[in-house]
């Protein structure tokens, strides 16, 4: 496979349109049931994890947006902290609700069997709506922990029902240029069952619910041996892949850096992209990180990570289409899937470095991340307070 | 938890009425790709197969439908099939047309690269329909083979286009009272990817298609984890759970005995069925074994699992539905959990044999069975001419 | 299957002499790395778990030991604690060693690289082999969450050479009635590999070790599909079976109510634990709980445990082995099968009634918590201070 | 991360010294339990597969043996063979015997409860002896699918008796230079149970045999999310890895061409490998090849699989141990990840083919066989007699 200079012009070009947005709870502490690891450094609210989030940007240039999580990321103001952002230069990505953190959802939330917690979970749904009209974000990405530990512990029809009417309520509450992205998950916290388990399901509403309702794809959420790439092609098909929570998984949620199980698979799921068009602006696909660094410090992590999903995307870009096209049609599974590893095989970080010269970046954005001394600062700056987690 | 006298009757009144459909090919001998194993006795062509559906209806009472396996039970009049079935006291149920076992299936049937070969796919659909025209069969249940087995063979999203389009030549041809049954499956013979891998993508299409088109669900085709009593919930609610393809498994789609790996999933798929009103014959559930008995004897292992369905279906409908109703809005987790247990806990063999005896049959169809010398009988008739199997 | 009265005897007299462990931290809130969810009632402190332990037992009478966890049960005067438990009608079993939740274990503890930490985590366990020695309990159960989340994190080679000293010193230290149960994790909260993943692992240490070193199977840490019960045979037959940890899962570790995801894998276990003399108080075989009780009540939670093992060991008494031998002999593979299946299928419930009131019980337990108010008196009782937890 | 002109000489070095066997059956045709394709030009008998291991290797230079397969490659003299395939320029290899595929074999081979098929079965792993000593190979490759469909079916225990026995006598049997390689696996063709389900059965009853019996980790036969690599450096460790069944698979036992699934476990795999002293002659780590080609032609994939082992070696090989030694004892996380990540991500496809230049070969191996015309050639002159397949 050769890519001649157009060629590598258009891959760099469709590699710096490329965005990724990295989630404002990763650069908290978070760990397991077991035990959450505390770091030092950590940001102790939303602006200063929004710093964070700039410096991810600083140093890889394709990074130039944060999710929020409410109300992780409470503030009283938060045209003050869009101000913030864009001071810092980035601007807030998705809003995340959180409707499983309080005792009140302890048996789920819109699905509740409990009608005043299913409109207190509503409530908080439009109370994030409300937050993006300010901050002018497009996505709610809504995730809901619903679901079930034991069989027979509530009605599975019931909370679809239920579930169908939250979605609904909140859907109607979405201005024009808004989008609700509805995340499925396989299990966790809920054991037997959860509301939202699949793709097909949160298809299923999406489809119910109009054409700014669209599917989010975690990639840790799914059960094992899915492929995640017909999922992507066969939403892209459709007009229905609002986007991603990027991470990887070795068996459950594992929420590790994206790319750092299997790098393969992440390639391929850009390949789909590629050839699919959500590469294309106009497609409306959020590329987003959603991790935990559990025991790894947080900014190399998110850079790292940023650094993973533009070698996946370099590696997509490089796929000879035509090539594939015409071993595809000949039915020669050996030349077709060889076109596939051949791009694969390359080693892009020398594209990628010569890309973000070209952008006045650094080549090594981790080296020069360790270079500028950002760690040890704000190891020192961020003393006293409470560190940032997923309670707060 | 209790059932007085008039719940006991209501519940053998739904029993009685439940049909199991027997899979003909079930007869024949099958095994894993390492080794058929040849047994005794084993039908030589579809008239036998067909009796031998007729003997575990004989014993059984609930089993007077066969679902046949075109090319593997053709014949040259199916008029006179259906009769055959007819004087043996069943009838020809669901029609399996079978595009993968040709060579020119090698890369996939309808959703093949090759127009020629997607052409000569649906061509045979076409020709299954007609086979139902005369039998008078309901349901045309469709499994394709179709997938990838290597990343980059071919492409995902033009795979679906064809699939698309051949479902819907096949769809315009049903007639009013017949139906299309799309069957999903997670992996196996193909292994990267299935161009039906999960109820999602059958959902998908059958909501395109139209109203006579219906997800079967085959309790062996999906990932390890998956929860398919929401499948069942959730396709019910929809209407558009067409049936069942019965029969269990460990690890893989292993085709054992229904109920012999996990009865309690078994049954909790029958409550979802019985708290949706799928054994309400108007929902046009059907209720069909699909299992390979490779190293059991055919004939009891099939009464033994009508056996497994209907108990199974009488614990569910011994479920306190108020109880569990009342426990699951009042929030209590062990109460509503505790009602389903109970009715697991039950023992319904005398229930069942009670049943058996009001409707004229041995209470102990096994046993009756064994003692009816059928076994030795067709032992003794069948030598010579080829036994059945996947192959004929 | 029927058992006749001097059976049914055996089988009370066996149900008798039983005894399941219960877990002090299942007293304690507990939840997911999402949220733990507050419940009203829950102990304070080591001496009120074991006064939860001793309501369990009082209402099942098979009950009579608890389980505890250093050092979220460290309490100044150990033989005080015993004495509590005592008094309270139980008494102190294994030791529960826990070398995960301090900041220090980051990269592990017995295997981490840093050989200050390694010699921190084996005082912990030698320490608890002190407490052993005061309470008199004879099993120090050492779960190690060691492992790694990335690939090429630590050497997986250097990290066996640092277990395999760890556990010699701690063996060494073992009194002769003492014994080490070495548990095994597929995954969690390590993600991409865990330092004693499977039963061959811990197997192969014990094996080293000698002989007072058993493995312990929890039963929610095997990866998807694995047949349990081959490893629980395995065990027996070479004398190596410490004990379980019993819980049960759909997915990942879910620790629900054991026999709550699949009560049939729990009979098939306890029927290889009746074939293979595991009930044999000298066999040595511990019957442990380990559970999380994150929504449902936990007293009552675990009464239904403890009547779940019970049920599911009726069940294995009740198994024809005569008929199975024979049958299994004969090649019979619907026979053999049947007979397990005959005794699952049989409602043990009334037999266990029976049993509790020749114990003096009550034939229903949970009722009979239910009724004794005893959930509201601790209730009330038990205001302020800090509800137990897995932090302590 | 870089090598210097030594350290790419000794790169290459270890790559020329590492020798791939492939396996006679993969030659034949082979398919799923739903279809065998054929194709055309498969070799008819062991000669003639032979005569394609030999063009394996003489495109790829590092494939001077092959495996066979008793009696898939029953000959009448062995010597005869032995000396074709020296004449060819390869020789004999592991010897696999069968005893799966007769009828006598259903319910299992040396497990069975019939002590003639024992015997049976013993003889022809005997046999299997004879004929090593007459081709001169190193290793009996036993792999058994022996194991259970159905609960009940047969004792767990008594069955490890038998395989015990049975392992025994042939270990007695063996050479002083040879070897008996236990391959364990998860399940298929049995469901329920296997008696040899995974790397703890098998290296227990090695240990047991003594230090000519050793593990064979076939890297498709694991349970979902397996830590293969844990296993490797396990068994490396203690002097047990006999070797490896190299393929990959999606989520069973798929036989797909080896790095094809998840290249990045195999680079894992092999640093193990490297890093354990795995790739020194003296280790005895077999390298071989197990593949099922059911769609694309088997030379090509042969060679390409050949390709795929050499360059997963080669990045292994290419990690800078050092810089990871120092990052793992460090406790840095991200370095010591960032190491393997930066061998994986070189594109060692350069490298192979100087190293194939140097030892006169062609640097493109499958366009330098599809530009030979060999696989025209053997469609024409194989014309006539039965394919080879997995019965002959």
């Amino acid at each position: 496979m050769s890519a001649d200079h157009s060629d590598r012009a258009a891959v760099k070009a469709a590699l710096r349109a490329q965005h990724i947005e990295t989630p404002s709870w990763a650069f908290g502490n978070s760990g397991t049931r077991f035990k959450v690891f505390a770091q030092e450094g950590v940001p102790r609210n939303a602006y200063e994890k929004i710093d964070d989030a700039a410096t991810v940007h600083r140093f890889t240039g394709v990074a130039p947006s944060v999710a929020v999580h409410i109300p992780w990321d409470k503030v009283s103001d938060y045209a003050d902290l869009a101000r913030h952002a864009e001071d810092a230069g980035v601007r807030i990505g998705a809003v995340n609700p959180n409707v499983f953190q309080e005792d009140d959802y302890r048996l789920g939330s819109v699905c509740n069997p409990d009608p005043a917690v299913r409109r207190k979970a509503v409530d908080h749904l439009l109370e994030c709506v409300d937050i993006m009209d300010v901050t002018g974000s497009r996505d709610l990405s809504v995730w809901l922990a619903d679901g079930l530990n034991y069989p027979g512990q509530d009605s599975i029809a019931d909370r679809q029902a239920r579930l169908e009417e939250a979605l609904t309520t909140v859907y109607e509450r979405l201005g024009d240029d808004q989008r609700m992205l509805l995340e499925y998950k396989f299990f966790e916290p809920a054991f037997y069952a959860t509301d939202v388990p699949d793709w097909g399901t949160s298809y299923a509403h999406c489809l119910e619910l109009g054409p700014k309702a669209q599917v989010l794809v975690d990639t840790g959420h799914h059960a094992p041996g899915t492929n995640i790439e017909f999922i992507v092609a066969f939403l892209l098909r459709k007009g229905r892949l609002g986007g991603f929570h990027f991470n990887s998984r070795f068996y459950a949620d594992d929420d590790l850096m994206v790319g750092a199980a299997d790098p393969y698979q992440l390639f391929r799921i850009m390949v789909e992209i590629v050839l699919g068009g959500g590469l294309d602006p106009s497609s409306g696909v959020a590329f987003m990180l959603d991790q935990c660094h559990n025991i790894e410090p947080k900014i190399p992590a998110l850079i790292r990570s940023v650094m993973n999903v533009q070698e996946a995307t370099a590696k997509a870009l490089l796929v000879d289409t035509d090539a594939l096209a015409s071993a595809q049609r000949a039915g020669d599974v050996l030349g077709a899937n060889a076109v596939l590893v051949d791009a694969f095989s390359t080693d892009v970080r020398p594209l990628l470095a010569e890309l973000r010269e070209e952008m006045g970046l650094d080549p090594d954005p981790l080296e020069a991340y360790r270079r500028s001394g950002h760690a040890e600062k704000v190891r020192a700056e961020r003393v006293g307070g409470n560190a940032a987690g997923w309670g707060a």
